[in-house]
C-alpha cells in the first residue's frame, strides 16, 4: 500500500486576496503561473476549453478537524469532514471548478478560484460535461445557507 | 515558497477493475474504505449529499507526459497535459464526480469511479450546487468524441 506521496506545485496563485476569508470571492480574478519546472507546452489548447478544475493546497491551513459545525455555526448540524469543504482537513487540498478567462504563455487568467496569493497548485483539469452527475443532486439546506454570500461581490 | 508537499492516502478503493482500461467504466461498482488513521466520524453525515468529488492518486502511473494526443489518437489535435485528462500527468492525480449509493460505518459504496482496485484516495468533498459553472461551458469535439464509450455498459 502507498502510505506517503510526495507532490509538488505544478503552478501558484497570484491574485490580490491575502489571508483566507470565507465569501465574497466574486470580485477576485486570479492569475495562475506555471513553476518554473513545468514546460509552457502544458497550457497548449487549454483555452478550448471555457472552465477548468483546480487542485490546490491550503497551505496555510495546519491542523486537521475531522468532525464539526460547517463554519463553526451551531445552527448547521456537525458533519464529518468528507460531508463539507473546510480547508481544516487530512491533506489541506482544495478543489474548485473557475471561469477561464485569458491564456497567455505560462500564465492563466480566470475568476472562481477561491485562493488566496501565493496558493501552491497541484493538477489542473478541463471541464468536460460529460462528467457531471447525470442525475438528481441532492444536498442539504445548511449549504444553500452557506453559498449565499459566497460567490457575491459586496 | 512550499516546494515539496506530503500527502497520505484517506482511503482506498475496492472493485473488481484490476488493470487501467479507458471506457466502460459505468459497470464497475466500487466501494471506498477508509484508511486505519481516519476516523469513522470523518463520514458523518455524507448521505446527505447524492453525489462526490474523489480526488485519487494514479498509483500505476509512473511517467509525466507534458503535451500529446489524447488517447494517443492522432486524429485529436496535440495537447498539453493541462488541456486532458491523461493519467500520465505532473503529481498523477486523479479526480472524479461519484454517486454515492450506500454509506455503512467506514466503507462508501459509489458509482461512476474511473478508478482501479487499490487505488489510493487523497480527499473526498461534497458535491455542491453552487460550485458549478454558472455560464454556457465550452469543450472541444474530441472530448464528445472521446466520451462516447467512457461510461458505455457494454
Amino acid at each position: 500500500m502507498t502510505n506517503k506521496i510526495i507532490i509538488k506545485p505544478i503552478a501558484f496563485v497570484k491574485n490580490n486576496r491575502k489571508e483566507p476569508t470565507d465569501d465574497n470571492w466574486s470580485k477576485i480574478i486570479s492569475m495562475i503561473e506555471l513553476a518554473d519546472e513545468i514546460p509552457t507546452e502544458s497550457f497548449d489548447g487549454i483555452n478550448t476549453f471555457s472552465h477548468l478544475h483546480i487542485l490546490f493546497y491550503f497551505h496555510k491551513s495546519e491542523k486537521t478537524v475531522y468532525v464539526g459545525h460547517p463554519r463553526g455555526n451551531k445552527e448547521y448540524p456537525k458533519v464529518g469532514i468528507f460531508a463539507q469543504r473546510k480547508k481544516d482537513r487530512p491533506n489541506h487540498l482544495g478543489l474548485t471548478t473557475v471561469k477561464l478567462l485569458k491564456h497567455e504563455g505560462r500564465i492563466l487568467t480566470v475568476s472562481h478560484l477561491d485562493a488566496i496569493d501565493g496558493t501552491p497548485i497541484i493538477d489542473i483539469k478541463p471541464f468536460i460535461n460529460a462528467f457531471l452527475p447525470q442525475d438528481k443532486i441532492k444536498q442539504p439546506d445548511w449549504t444553500l445557507d452557506i453559498m449565499k454570500k459566497y460567490w457575491k461581490k459586496e
